[in-house]
């Protein structure tokens, strides 16, 4: 079954194709050479040139499988890509086990060369999905995707405990899809049990230190929200696409939920009383939610919105991905987003770096409650992007973050200037 | 002496080669993606998915020279595999210079691909031997395999203080061959000087502190003995194998004796008696075998038998790797296996967390002896694997150890389920 | 544009070509297998065996671009080599971006697989340039070759602040090109702001501790010299290459100059002189330069010279890297080196592990000053090189390194012996 292959370069890789493509071999590659300059507010941020992105990979499809291998080396730091294995029932529906792509939104399901910014926006950073370890299901037609799939954490969690799972749905539907206007609007829904953060010996459990954490934007200072305790999350997001000609309309809204437990017993005994009893402590369970306030559910949400425009192309639709194809050589294309990140779920009263009771006395005492203030940020962001080659783009972003996070007072209105050179194969 | 080349897809990799076969390119790699949930006794261990092992490479063979470069990326962790130049003297006769596997006994010098179940037995992870740096040489005809080498440490290795070395050699009969009945019997040796376990500046020496590990099991818990002062380490293993059409036989049975170093003097200046003054102390070197007991010889040793079934082919036998070939595509086989592993090597009283003298009333002072107790397990696998293709494995495992380990006195029965997608081209 | 490959293996890689050279697509691969053994003075050095290297990469041509991704992989440690886009404007006219290397001097930029001796020199490692992110423009002609570019940063640097940055140039003049003789003579030349080395929380600021480092030789510990409050630093190279027939002669002279950062004001602020009113200590600026001698520039120097002798082939010189092109298979190489390198700059009186005022009764006081005492060594070195195929090279070496670093007083002559299996495509 030997056959003479074709040679060709895509936006896919470097094709090696039997001529009968029984055998189709992709040799993958990319590199992101990222420069970026601050314009601080207070805070002092480091303006940096970097390879954010180095990667070496391999796609191979023979009969009705197909293996996806990729590894990054970007910031030298190894980060293990896509690597999966893929069974194609038919064309348009398949079966995928491996480390993959939680379908979730426009965003967190499609690849960072595939974006229109450099980077994904704070909604999507802060609030989206990454890769899972898992199993999924695709299964798309002209007008229908969806994608389901069930995970079992991510490849970076090397802590002991067991680990979590999730399961991850997402539909969307695409009522009009013709030359002249393309218009998808879509929903994805996420039941998630974070992962396993230790194993505390003290308790023989590994529950009690579960957390989820939302961060996004410069040096994940801004926004950054930490939220102990977690038991569960559920996560929904909206998205809609219109394109129209050389015009393209994208908007996605996602809110998270985290379930906290309620374990005052073992914080009881983490915390050890007895060990303090010169000081004044809370001496049973039940003095927890009294003193520190209830273990509330957390909820934090984001938006944005986005308007491109294509000079020497026009925005055709990807019904396999249910996104933009990549424009032409020679394109430019220019888009502006509105960002808007919530990641504060606070009520009683701010005092001395800690949310307490809502009632002043109370909290003047010093004890915390149970808000997360991970800060709120609104940013505006404008984009040119250059469609060199089917390989090769350039980009040049510049946003303006309005910021508002009681741990950085101080900071108000923060600029950045990023420029990629970005290389794929 | 450009070549116009034939694509294909074997177990071996994605080949390219040449026409007249001057030139062959293999692209290689693999994926395990595992799941194992534990059946815990007391200790809880950490049920887990992961993507285990994650591989790229390439081995490129033209007029007598083979290279090969196989990099591992599981658990987002660097590893670098096979990483050698060969050169063939005939086709079954060649030397190795680089990093690759030192010749002993079946399993530990099988690619985890080719194994009957999920990773190795326990018997082979504790004393079996994996990759070293080093020269070696292999002579193979349709009865005889030979294969003996000389290395210097291993690439994992990077602390400070001259390296070790070992020399290992392996040897296996097979007496009959043919269609219905094959039969092998083996036996491998080395001999190793520990590696250097980093400097010590108080003596200007990096003998002291050499040691040997052996550990297995889940998350090397139940099964690990450390022997410190290690002077040089002898190993043995015989090795049998029966093929008869759809069944299997296979044992394997290794011994490991590690010498101490009797350097009283240097254990006395580390333990700086003068310091000491108002404890009871050794005084002289003379003080610490009567003391601590003899720096005696630790020999550990393990064995396992295995039986298996294929349901669908027959098992052949491969004289160029003195192993089996792979099932074809379709095939189903089930496996069980005994293991018996013991890595104690105890004498004296047990009390209060170590070994000390025979004597009980010296025992009560406290004073350990140089007993390891590195627990004692026998083992039950089952193992049900299917052949896919020539690329694709799917193993389920079951396993039931029967543990003894002083150091877990609570823990005895433990089971764990395995489950793995492998993928390796 | 599917075309029909061939293939082929080259000292460049792996080569796949299309009929008509439209697309080239290279597979890199290589290994370093490398073991050392030191003649100890006093001071003990781990003799030890490693692969030193292990690459993977591509290199794909198509159009006027070029992209080269090479990954390296060598004892463990993940490393980003060349990663970076290339247009050419003419064949030899071109522009780079990416990591790539600066141009400075012979050796620094070549590859250490066509160098003549097992790593560079003393004085390309202590003073030389590797890598840098940037943009790059290259031009050469049969008698010319020229080469400038900006940079900022190396790969490695993930410290916080504000990256430095760098602009080198290399120039070099061939007057004479012909098959009996070549002679070369060339400068490079580089101003280079450090890279941060962190920030500073309490001055808001990361220029203070920026640094610069110059070290070699075995473990670096003979050769280091740290410069730090470093402000900018200016290298200049002078480089001379002679061939003639089997005959060849290479030198190379590295000045650096490091100006330092006169800002007393921080030092204070850093040293915190209220918090040590119990002690004797500088309570104004202007007290320092006083105390411990002015912050004076730091100049340090190299050069060696080698001649070598091919037997079994005859030198040849390439334009397009200004450099000699692989010696066929089959033939021999002896080489010897004279490398001289000096990373002292030191005045006034060494008392105590330090230089402190020139002044006898000031420096007994304890006040070190602003020296840099990087240690001195002549190193002797002699290389055998066999050239077995043009991707295989056996390699022997030897050096006798003669230490004068007041740091490592006993330590006189330092004796290695080196040798490598060098495999590269």
């Amino acid at each position: 079954q030997e056959k003479q292959p074709l040679l060709n370069i895509s936006e896919h890789g470097i094709m090696l194709n039997s001529e009968d493509s029984k055998i189709q071999v992709g040799f993958n590659g990319r590199i992101y050479m990222d420069g970026v300059h601050y314009f601080d507010d207070v805070t002092d941020l480091s303006s940096d040139v970097s390879i954010s992105d180095v990667r070496l990979g391999t796609t191979v499809m023979w009969d009705k499988w197909q293996v996806k291998i990729n590894v990054g080396f970007g910031d030298e730091e190894l980060c293990v890509k896509d690597a999966f294995l893929r069974y194609f029932q038919k064309e348009n529906s398949y079966f995928t086990v491996g480390n993959f792509y939680e379908p979730f939104g426009i965003e967190a399901s499609a690849s960072s060369k595939d974006l229109r910014f450099i980077g994904h926006s704070n909604t999507t950073i802060a609030l989206g999905i990454g890769r899972g370890i898992g199993v999924g299901y695709n299964y798309f037609t002209d007008k229908f995707y969806g994608a389901t799939g069930l995970y079992a954490g991510s490849i970076e969690n090397d802590h002991k405990g067991d680990q979590g799972f999730s399961t991850t749905t997402k539909l969307a539907y695409t009522p009009i899809v013709n030359d002249n206007l393309t218009w998808q609007v879509g929903a994805s829904f996420s039941y998630r049990k974070p992962e396993a953060n230790g194993f505390s010996e003290d308790f023989n459990d590994d529950d009690y230190n579960r957390e989820v954490t939302f961060a996004a934007g410069p040096e994940e200072l801004f926004l950054n929200g930490v939220v102990e305790g977690a038991q569960s999350e559920i996560k929904y997001n909206f998205q809609t696409m219109l394109l129209a000609k050389s015009f393209l309309f994208q908007g996605e809204y996602t809110r998270s939920k985290v379930a906290r437990d309620e374990d005052y017993v073992s914080q009881l005994m983490k915390d050890q009383p007895l060990d303090y009893v010169t000081y004044v402590w809370p001496v049973a369970p039940g003095d927890y939610p009294a003193w520190y306030g209830d273990m509330k559910d957390v909820t934090t949400e984001a938006y944005y919105a986005q308007i491109g425009f294509l000079l020497g192309d026009e925005y055709s639709y990807n019904s396999a991905t249910s996104y933009v194809n990549r424009a032409k050589p020679g394109t430019y294309e220019f888009v502006v987003r509105y960002d808007n990140t919530n990641l504060n779920d606070i009520d009683g009263t701010y005092f001395n770096g800690a949310y307490g009771p809502a009632d002043l006395g109370a909290a003047l005492t010093g004890a915390g409650n149970k808000s997360v203030a991970g800060g709120k940020a609104e940013t505006f962001s404008a984009a040119v992007n250059y469609y060199v080659s089917d390989n090769i783009m350039f980009r040049l972003n510049y946003s303006l973050m309005d910021v508002d996070n009681i741990n950085f007072p101080l900071d108000d209105k923060v600029g950045f200037l990023n420029a990629r050179v970005q290389v794929s194969f």
